[in-house]
């Protein structure tokens, strides 16, 4: 199977990466390394990967920037910027990969758990995620081709205990759980799905 | 109760305003009619509300304009652009309201049941109410002196049939339905809920 992973050189990305590569064609792709570059606030550069990259069977993003900071000070136009990576991004990617991608692929999004339980700061990221979830299950019913796409919903991530901190008693998702919640999505047959390896 | 109704031209806010009049100071906030005017998308144009309209109890919103069209023709450009009013004018409406609205006031938002509920066509608008509603958990656990927030989640609404044929199945909710959902958030007790009023 021939799959893209935006996100390939960051924490999640690369543990992906390592884990299928020795079983399917694992194209990386990353903001400023990899083996291929993309700027997903950037359609051009989008359209630049596919054509570059050619048609592939799955895409897994990874990547999810967003805005954190304090709450009473937060700007509409902070919050905006913030959506544009991990929101705007990742639905960029479904918008113009659906005219690249083989029949019976799969899309694979990240989320995570901020859109049920928030924590202080991290607001912006909470929308992100619930717009993300809700797209999937939208997308879901658009794709045609047997085209499939769902979304992986962490909590923190083992390997990311610098922000252990702003998520009190939230268990971390092993590196391994979090691989398992990816595998579901590209190598099952589910649909619309948010999918929580936890 | 003094209660800011931004839509309030609308088919719903028109509802909801006149069925809270009688017992309460009802501002009528339209885009282009009611008592004072706003651009949800501008916060100059948010600021400039609250400045004239002073402290308030409650502010409902009841305006979340998204684009709706064919899913294999979206661009992303649409897709942020549609995003404009539902979802930032609502944020808008609550960041920069926190700072004028009395202590244990509060916000209620639109959403729908198309962040659960999908249908074709609509993909930016399930994004959008997916948003919102992790967006009113988010702000729940931020917002500060007992003020709260919630959303309010119809299916497609008894007055609006020109969008029956698009929701196939769907049992429309009642305007008085609709006005319930929104009576539990601002005369209520909860925060950070998404009412369904159905």
């Amino acid at each position: 199977m021939k799959i893209i992973i935006v996100g390939a050189t960051g924490t999640m990305g690369k543990y992906l990466a390592n884990a299928w590569e020795k079983e399917h064609e694992v194209i990386r792709v990353g903001s400023s390394s990899g083996d291929f570059q993309v700027d997903t606030t950037s359609s051009e550069s989008i359209e630049k990967l596919f054509n570059q990259v050619g048609p592939f069977d799955a895409l897994v993003c990874t990547a999810g920037p967003t805005h954190v900071g304090p709450w009473k000070t937060m700007t509409g136009k902070e919050f905006k910027k913030g959506l544009e990576g991990k929101l705007m991004g990742q639905v960029n990617l479904v918008l113009i990969g659906q005219h690249y991608i083989n029949p019976k692929g799969s899309f694979t999004l990240i989320t995570g758990a901020l859109a049920q339980e928030p924590v202080l700061n991290f607001a912006n990221a909470s929308a992100a995620n619930g717009a993300v979830e809700s797209f999937v299950r939208a997308a879901a019913i658009e794709l045609g081709n047997g085209i499939r796409i769902n979304a992986v919903s962490p909590t923190v991530i083992e390997d990311s205990p610098q922000y252990f901190p702003f998520f009190p008693g939230d268990i971390p998702v092993t590196m391994q759980q979090l691989e398992y919640g990816f595998r579901k999505s590209v190598f099952g047959a589910n649909t619309g799905k948010v999918i929580k390896p936890y």
